[in-house]
């Protein structure tokens, strides 16, 4: 699509042709974000978006017999791919600009995190910036930061993604206050007839009350329909997001819903958190291992404002029950005593849940 | 104690020796339901309600060198013990009334069940009433049916327990309408400074609004604390149970929270309920396992009144998700687009919870 007339309710493809429409859906999604330094464009430097960049990074490896990847940023993509490249035998460098990995959880969440990358063999570089890209005399790409230099085979930016957006905003169409589309409930634009869903636009967040931008699968995919349902006829509401997201990070699941106490307290909210270390399973049932959990609640009424957690087992099935439970309001007293579902094999009788409520109520 | 004077809020011991109380608490427990039928106290018969009941069947199996156990019964006791018997080689056969296992979760939930039992090599005769017991000539069990008769090395009856009431009884504390000992929101009997924890009383039951026997660890830990903390001065309130618990059947989890179809007809309830059959993680990761979930709501509002949920892995934690959604009055709307951490080693970017929600809101 070459121009998007929104008030004319047509589309000028590149070709030349016009198209008209009756109902129209932006999904343009988002791109990755450039690192802005120079060199960005030499040759092993990659992106990691979809299956294609996927597939380009596997050629690469093996054309290559690339053996040192860097690693920059260190968020979702970039400790997930740590794991694919450790996988394959690559030395795996971290360059963090924060001094911790996935800073937005707070460091007593990223030293569990740290411990394991670096049980599994990766070297994690904290504050440290970005500086360029230069092509060494072998072929290889040299990675200058404001510390050190390293010399790399390979190169993954992992520094986030920003939203597809020229095209909309070309036509009239509003952005948000995060840059991306702004949509109401229904996915509608300010513009009759035009919907907009997936990674270009902004969702509502919940616990802030304030739009906010989360490019995530699922997201998109909740988007799409209510849009889709919409423009049908249907009469659907999407009501919005709570931040829920997990990741693995090699054996280690990490999974965070709502706000950290942090994000909390950026959004003006007098909070109180308590961060517990539990077990996943019954403590003499083999196999359990630790979790630690942080409740995050109002502290005016106790409803729950968000959770994160982290172990080898069990973090995900927490943050989606506290994720259910956030989502229809729930307050610490009945999380305190809640009626989990209770079996040696899955938890003790008393849930990291209800310890870490019953520690925030005192 | 031989007696309980509650009016002079004292207690006889066996001993003779008389103590008086400011508080009490009543917690004797629940006790194993006998069979009724002739020859239980035969040596061999057991029951499964504590470790040294525990024990004494490790030593018989040891000391007897026992091949054969026949388990009267399909609950969560015996279906447990026939993955202990089966773990130490034992023949094991299972007796049951109902024609299928774990009835109450009703047929659709009971085939996994049934498939995995027999899939581990445990003979399930269902339609089945036990008659009697014998001593055979070579000095194992006979179990008598009402179809044909089993010689068996060990017997265990997994048929039950009823609550140990019968001191609270004499004493003129109340019992309810389930023939446990009656209590308050905190944990009072209808005696002045008698409270009662655990096996031996009620749970009011959050979903049918009534009194429940619900005999289970993690809901006896909660009851105990609450009476502990308002003997102790403070002010606490047990918001009661779902009926909420999870079995593993050797590698099956299964699940439930709240009403069963039945359960909630029972009840007098207008309710719908959907199945479906998703999967433990994203399609395409590796390990990702059949999940079959059920939601149960009413009809009139929408609101979640209970589920289930069976497969080799994630049932629980797709319970306990919705048994906080459940505590805290969720809808099937919000269910249908809730934002649950998502990775596809977790899930898919649908869960099956949202499907569920789905099909049951057309």
């Amino acid at each position: 699509v070459q121009e998007l007339d929104a008030g004319g309710m047509r589309v000028r493809l590149s070709s030349g042709e016009t198209i008209s429409f009756n109902h129209l859906v932006v999904a343009t999604g988002a791109r990755s974000r450039s690192s802005g330094v120079s060199g960005e464009d030499i040759e092993g430097i990659f992106s990691l978006r979809n299956v294609s960049d996927a597939v380009g990074i596997k050629h690469y490896i093996r054309e290559r017999k690339a053996k040192r990847a860097v690693i920059v940023g260190s968020g979702f993509v970039s400790l997930e791919m740590c794991e694919a490249f450790r996988k394959i035998g690559l030395e795996t460098t971290v360059i963090c600009r924060k001094n911790y990995p996935m800073s937005k959880l707070g460091e007593e969440f990223a030293g569990p995190i740290l411990q394991q990358l670096q049980g599994e063999g990766v070297n994690f570089i904290p504050d440290t910036r970005l500086s360029s890209f230069d092509r060494s005399s072998s072929g290889a790409v040299w990675v200058h930061t404001d510390g050190a230099s390293m010399e790399a085979d390979l190169v993954l930016l992992g520094i986030g993604v920003v939203p597809e957006v020229a095209l909309a905003e070309q036509s009239g169409i509003e952005l948000g206050p995060t840059g991306a589309i702004a949509v109401d409930n229904h996915m509608k634009t300010n513009k009759e007839a035009i919907y907009a869903a997936g990674d270009c636009c902004e969702s509502y967040h919940r616990i802030s009350r304030r739009p906010s931008y989360a490019p995530l699968g699922d997201t998109a995919n909740k988007q799409g329909r209510i849009a889709g349902a919409n423009i049908g006829g249907q009469d659907l509401v999407f009501p919005g997001i709570m931040g829920s997201y997990c990741l693995k990070v090699f054996d280690l699941e990490v999974a965070s819903t709502g706000f950290t106490p942090d994000e909390a307290r950026k959004a003006g909210m007098q909070v109180r958190s308590a961060t517990i270390k539990g077990k996943s399973r019954a403590h003499s049932y083999p196999g359990s291992v630790d979790l630690q959990i942080r409740l995050i609640a109002d502290n005016e009424n106790g409803r729950l404002l968000g959770a994160q957690a982290i172990g080898s087992e069990g973090a995900v099935s927490r943050i989606n029950a506290l994720a259910a439970g956030l989502a229809a309001g729930i307050s610490l007293e009945e999380l305190a005593y809640l009626d989990l579902a209770y079996a040696p094999p899955f938890s003790g009788a008393w849930d990291p849940i209800h310890i870490a409520a019953q520690k925030l109520l005192k």
